[in-house]
């Protein structure tokens, strides 16, 4: 097939088409009720309200004396005001008393501050007797105070529906009150490598057979995004094919397939799931590399049957299955961090309909933005590590 | 304490020699042997040789026929050459005959090309019948054959000690005949908050008192490295926080406390360590937030003390605790991909001898380039979720 008939094709769709039929088909899967500390890496299933204040009182910021602002208003380093100590305050146990004029109490940072008191006057500006404490300096340039609330507010929304669980939020939720959320459960994956060609690690190969490389990148890609996932090698028979899918499909909430999805004789896969009565959403992308990517559904779970060869099934695994998979987990957003940057070196384009990903290396340049210049395609494996 | 005398004092490091004390002082802990499923996010601990070439033997690029070269040379939409089909070749089983002048075999992306084939013409450029191929055109612009070892070589090196387990390197492992390789195993970590006031998320809170926001920061953070770690709260009393440090200590290979690490009368944690005879290596760095971090060894054992305050604690941790943590785990770099860009707003220096790392946001710029902007330091919970 040429370019020219792939575009004229019915069954090809752009890029941007597939990417927006996947993310379209593919609904969360469940929710969960997680511990704060078990949801790293979640996404947020529901809104969430700050239960109490954070801090729940006012704290001091530094280890200090808390004092009446009117009490050393005048002190300088030639007239020291002198404050009678009344008692002391630690993070746990705030010093209960009352504080009045020409009166002050030791506290640590967050320590509550002390029922009268105003502000906190820090250590290195005071000189301490056992009774008194000189104030000889008031040039820090706040009250060192942190309100109560000021953290967060009672009543605050502090995380919305979809959002990540990255850990400083989870801090915040914890400060908040929060203890368990909801969050959208991770998809069970199963990885169907089909080929009679295709053998496992481990085992001894023969004429004409390949490691399942793909497999094990495949699994690697989605256990680093905390994906569970189990993994298959079938053999290139379509009875084979429709056994293994019609055992694992009760078990898990997508299926991943690599190889068997060109349009060769030998190519089994997408007839073995039409024959299944799955609904079959596209099934060719004007994509490079990663063309012959079909994706449908089989009793409403998303199948993705990606091609064999490693630079197509990479790049069909990064730029439709996964953004599909992430967003069963509960991720609207790409899953990758993106940079803005520019050729450093001139690209032939062919065609205006077809979306071609190339491999490249980033680098920053001297005037400080980023440039890529691409990889040479000589050898596949290693240019994708 | 006066900038000043922290610069004079003896116990302050600056903060870049701070971090090469702490990288020289830890040493990898472990090292596994896994299957290269389970290695995703680990460090290699050994060189990799391949142990076999990658593919093992010519294969086809394309679905097509697998011709002599000369056979084609003249070939042309006009005068088609005629070649006779003498066979059919597909991934796992090859065409074993040999092919002479004047003949093709079918074979599929992937198979091994046929004896005395040189080159494969795609499908698209011929017309078939149930015994004849008319190869019209030539124009495509490569042999389309992949050749054994292309991928890798065996014997190449592949993996050196120290470099990530990244996805598609783990591919170019498997496919190269590697099933396990050894790895530096992730250390154990306990993390112990320490402070009366500090609750655990869940319980309920009494005036002056606080959750434990740090601790699930912390331990979010380490999860997302696929770090190990246990957590326990403990009083601000010294012998709680020895009893506790004591029956942890043999069960992990790195401790974290956070609060009581500041230097009032209640900040018992450093005198606690003294006095369990750890090596201290730096006790306050030029840093901030964060300055109040020490940290040495305690029976050979890493132990970071972190202060208690919520933007000091993350930033000690994220800029020299969860660096030491993951330098265990066989990570040389910086735990995070970096960003150079040019601050949009001008930022006032106190002092060079000092480090003062701030929140910002990242955002890039019309003319391609990146830029930050300070955030403003209000809430410090809320900025830096």
């Amino acid at each position: 097939m040429t370019i020219q008939e792939i575009d004229e094709g019915t069954e090809y769709v752009g890029f941007n088409k597939a990417l927006e039929l996947v993310l379209s088909n593919i609904y969360y899967v469940k929710i969960d009720t997680l511990a704060l500390e078990s949801c790293t890496g979640y996404f947020a299933a529901e809104n969430v309200i700050a239960l109490v204040d954070s801090p729940t009182g006012n704290i001091s910021l530094k280890d200090g004396f808390a004092v009446k602002a009117g009490d050393i208003a005048n002190a300088s380093e030639q007239s020291p005001a002198v404050l009678r100590i009344i008692g002391s305050g630690f993070a746990g146990s705030r010093f209960e008393g009352h504080i009045s004029n020409g009166q002050a109490v030791k506290i640590c940072a967050g320590s509550p501050i002390p029922s009268g008191a105003e502000l906190v006057i820090p250590e290195e500006f005071c000189t301490q007797t056992s009774t008194e404490v000189y104030v000889r300096n008031i040039s820090d340039d706040g009250k060192n105070v942190f309100y109560a609330g000021q953290d967060v507010k009672a009543g605050a929304l502090i995380l919305k529906r979809g959002e990540p669980l990255l850990p400083a939020r989870l801090g915040l939720l914890a400060a908040a009150g929060i203890s368990r959320i909801k969050v959208y459960r991770k998809p069970k994956v199963s990885i169907v490598a089909i080929g009679d060609e295709v053998v496992a690690p481990g085992q001894t190969l023969k004429d004409g057979q390949l490691y399942a490389s793909n497999l094990v990148a495949t699994e690697a890609w989605l256990s680093s995004f905390n994906i569970p996932c189990s993994t298959i090698i079938t053999n290139d028979n379509r009875k084979d094919i429709q056994n293994e899918l019609t055992k694992i499909l009760p078990m898990v909430d997508a299926i991943i397939t690599s190889g068997g999805a060109w349009g060769s004789e030998r190519d089994l896969i997408v007839k073995v799931l039409d024959s299944m009565g799955w609904e079959k959403i596209f099934n060719r992308v004007r994509m490079g590399p990663g063309k012959g990517i079909s994706f449908g559904l089989l009793k409403q779970k998303p199948v993705f049957c990606l091609p064999g060869g490693p630079p197509s099934n990479e790049m069909a695994f990064l730029q439709l299955a996964l953004p599909g998979i992430l967003h069963m987990a509960g991720q609207d957003g790409p899953p990758f961090f993106s940079i803005k940057a520019r050729l450093a070196e001139s690209l032939k384009g062919r065609h205006s309909a077809w979306t071609e990903f190339r491999r490249a290396n980033l680098f920053s340049d001297t005037d400080g933005s980023y440039k890529v210049t691409l990889c040479p395609e000589i050898s596949r494996l290693r240019s994708m590590a």
